[in-house]
């Protein structure tokens, strides 16, 4: 492709709106083009990446026996309602309805309608297990798209859902499709940490993600150098440390005058913050909760809801909320507390005679023991995972990295079998609900994320195997017959070779061109110029590495497929 | 792959709900599952074929020139506001609002966002001409889907459109897309018409429509075998026959007791419907308008709207809306009339003393004549083509057929570009607007017309090029070894050689093995049984011929690979 005859301009200033890199690199490369918030087209560049991921993508789904299929954007809002995910998706699920006002969905999963196909088409045990995946648009509409392609509200995301008799099928079709996401993130040139996750609103029981590290990420990682413990905070356990279990002390209100917070608490006693307990207000779809926690630790909002058996709008309580209760803020206590659910960390049971409030302005109780001081409602780990913190596996600290979640399984289990009846006979003819895994990728987002992780500051370094093209090749002074020449010649030998070249053609100037193709970062570029031809050399140089070096022109096909074959492991 | 792994059964029985052949026998081979009306998800089976269609398309679209993008489903409605299509689509526009309550819409195709990425890119004469395409998901509120994939509301469409300077440059995009369609569709194996068509809501000057021929067409296409000429019954001309041009006479009132139509008009006074004129209502949105046509004619609403300048809603009058009027139907008249616009077919001009309607209950007038006695304000062709009228081109009687759009190709001109605002500076860096072309093509339509048009009272009979699988290999009595062995060898064998196969390895009978085997419709069948193992030979037998040939094993291959290379013609 000739740069000159290719749809899409470089932009020579910084797009004002781009809050991430990879967002800004990819506008100013003309890649993307932004038609709504959170909404794309994909330019020529961009889509040629987003094919070969999606290539790569189809390889391995096959290869682990995956069937490709291709469900509808649109359905009936019904099969929604009937798996309850209407409810719980709340407002990130598109709707609309039909000229006859039939209430429709635009689909960000497919466990449904799969579900239902499966129902009329698996009898029996014979025609289990199986693995069936499409690669297609999904909708979400989000509250706060984000720059680029990492959060967006239309996407490309490769969906796969296993279908099996029993849990020990599940486990191997679920290491399959963990065995192929390997596979497909290394084929792409990347690096994916696999983590423990929770598996969110889609429900289900074991659940990993695959995360690009990157300073950009939304999500934080907990990881164990030692042990390998990798998971998302969300999920993350740690071992909470012990305290010690003394005699049971008779409670005892004391006067704190002015103490609002555990730090001040904990100064004002002159005890370590893991001797007091934190009270923490929540709305769960409008029910004001009382959760405590070992004054050392955070609540992780997750786990909480996971406690909570899973609630569609949970959030912090407002003032006006905690007041309405009786509860005095700063001195809230579950001691005594009537009309009111009380879900306790584990941590509280790590430890004795905490000081806690006294639900009176300025006083709190020194002495508090569970469950002889106040019974909690539910006890459970809802403890937030932090850098420091002891590894549950090791026992080594902690640490916390950033990242993009690319890529997520989970096992469902029967939940969406046993709602929708998807059953099938097993050796003994008896009737058993079929076992799902289902398992998703984003394509947009994995090269998003792919530059968020790969770019300096000229531009991407975009992985060789998901570039747009394998080649810049960079005519100087094109005018010069010579150059245009050499550079025709190279440009087809290249091609011929196999190898995918985008050719800058223009009457451009030498600056304008090396900064064009250091901002694209495709993984070779190739230049001819006068000076060059007169030594009959031709410069190459890879984008991830600095120096450039020359060769003779018959050199080049081969110097440049061993540099792609380098940059593709 | 396996039929006893393959995800999608067959059907015995026959689908009550299916009208069209296509959509009976897509069902019955489990190649489609219906989630909605109009809505369907494709089975592994349908998917394969689709994408084969894809690829093809891809391909072609590639080496004209054309660059992949993908433009979004979602978009601000706001952009079909400026347009004047959000009108125009109507209900055909599925719509909806975002969180934030901003509207937007689903696609149906994307002239305005094209335009406005082109805007974007496109400064200079330098940078057309230039053809952009996607091959993408779009949506249409269809009121009454048709069966199967010929008529949906979520539809796999190329859309290509293309961007020059000039007309010349038009012209000569056009003519390459019209080689890419025609490249496409022999490459798919299929037969398709080119045919002059109307350009209908879209808007634009030239268009032509590719239309595979079938029975079970929505289109009716006029051509004539002499001249090849071709066109869409909507927008096809002919020759109208020319009648005498007496000597003007005076108007003259009859008596016509109870004489109401045309052919009762004619005979009552004894002259040919072609001296007579006639009277049709139409409410062209919402205003009354009275249309005349000779009366050995019958109008066309396509070209009665393009005369009309384009109408949102064009439908015949309501007896209450004609009354309303002051028009007696059965005796109207245009002579006299006030306050009502009277549209003419130019053949009240071919012709004199015709017989006309008095307005008066039982009245019509002898000898009216145009424009002595009343005038048109619209005078045009509008007049409906049928077979065994005058061919335009050689004056021989024309045919009707049957048959199904599958491409659709327009000039649009300046349309968009002038709308929005997209120009390119000249060579003389005068600024002009750019001048657009668009062309598609229905993936899964192309695939249901193909059906509708290969298929006999046993199935499918689908083109080699565009099958899920090249062969169905039959193993007979599998449970014996010497079959299975011989079987799975073959399979092996086929594969290594790059032929795609379905073997059939269920334990079903060989009715129902040879029955599924001519309902897929395949394109070369081949049995291994116990009685042919003995022969040591494979039998082999192309779906679309009735006889079998039998050859020594290691003969298979090449003949497999003939027999497919001479259905891929």
């Amino acid at each position: 492709m000739r740069v000159s005859r290719l749809f899409g301009k470089t932009l020579r200033e910084e797009p004002a709106e781009a809050e991430l890199i990879s967002h800004r690199l990819m506008l100013r490369a003309g890649m993307i083009y932004q038609v709504s918030s959170g909404i794309y087209s994909y330019m020529p560049l961009a889509w040629r990446s987003l094919r070969k991921i999606e290539q790569i993508i189809r390889e391995e789904m096959n290869s682990a026996g995956g069937q490709e299929v291709r469900m509808p954007v649109l359905q009936p809002q019904e099969i929604w309602d009937d798996s309850g995910r209407a409810e719980i998706m709340g407002s990130l699920l598109f709707r609309l309805n039909d000229r006859r006002d039939r209430p429709l969905v635009l689909a960000p999963t497919h466990e449904e309608v799969l579900t239902s196909m499966v129902k009329a088409n698996v009898n029996s045990y014979r025609d289990l297990p199986l693995i069936v995946y499409q690669i297609q648009t999904k909708f979400r509409d989000e509250t706060r798209p984000r720059g680029g392609l990492i959060r967006v509200r239309e996407f490309d995301m490769k969906d796969a859902y296993s279908f099996d008799a029993d849990d020990e099928g599940l486990d191997k079709s679920y290491q399959a499709m963990v065995q192929a996401y390997k596979n497909i993130f290394s084929r792409c040139g990347l690096d994916a940490v696999m983590v423990e996750a929770d598996s969110g609103a889609i429900g289900g029981k074991d659940s990993h993600e695959f995360i690009l590290l990157a300073e950009a990420g939304e999500d934080t990682i907990i990881i164990c150098p030692q042990s390998h413990y990798y998971a998302n905070a969300e999920k993350a356990l740690f071992q909470k440390s012990a305290q010690p279990m003394d005699e049971p002390l008779d409670l005892k209100e004391v006067h704190t005058p002015g103490v609002k917070t555990i730090e001040a608490l904990a100064s004002f006693v002159n005890l370590q913050t893991s001797k007091t307990l934190k009270a923490v207000f929540y709305s769960a779809d409008g029910e004001v909760i009382f959760v405590v926690i070992r004054g050392d630790l955070e609540v992780n909002d997750v786990k909480l809801n996971n406690a909570l058996g899973g609630i569609a709008e949970l959030r912090l309580a407002t003032p006006d909320e905690v007041k309405a209760k009786g509860l005095v803020a700063g001195s809230a206590s579950p001691i005594g507390l009537e009309g009111i659910r009380i879900i306790a960390d584990d941590s509280i049971n790590l430890g004795s005679n905490f000081v806690v409030g006294a639900n009176r302005e300025d006083y709190h109780l020194l002495n508090s023991n569970h469950p002889r001081d106040f019974k909690a409602d539910i006890i459970a780990d809802i403890a937030l995972a932090q850098a420091g913190y002891a590894c549950p596996v090791c026992g080594e600290p902690l640490e916390t990295r950033r990242g993009i979640e690319i890529g997520h399984v989970f096992k469902l289990g029967t939940r969406y079998s046993e709602l929708m009846d998807a059953s099938f006979a097993d050796s003994e003819d008896v009737q058993r609900p079929i076992i799902m895994g289902c398992y998703g990728i984003g394509v947009g987002r994995l090269f998003g994320a792919a530059i968020e992780q790969n770019h300096d500051d000229k531009g991407m370094i975009i992985p060789a195997p998901i570039a747009p093209y394998d080649v810049s090749l960079v005519g100087l002074n094109i005018e010069n017959p010579e150059v245009s020449g050499a550079a025709e010649a190279l440009y087809d030998q290249l091609e011929q070779a196999g190898i995918e070249v985008l050719f800058d053609d223009r009457s451009e100037s030498p600056g304008v061109k090396f900064n064009d193709a250091d901002l694209l970062g495709l993984p070779v570029r190739l230049v001819v110029s006068p000076r060059n031809l007169k030594q009959n050399v031709i410069e190459v140089k890879a984008r991830s590495e600095s120096d450039a070096i020359t060769l003779a022109p018959e050199e080049v096909v081969a110097k440049v497929k061993e540099l792609l074959a380098a940059h593709s492991a």
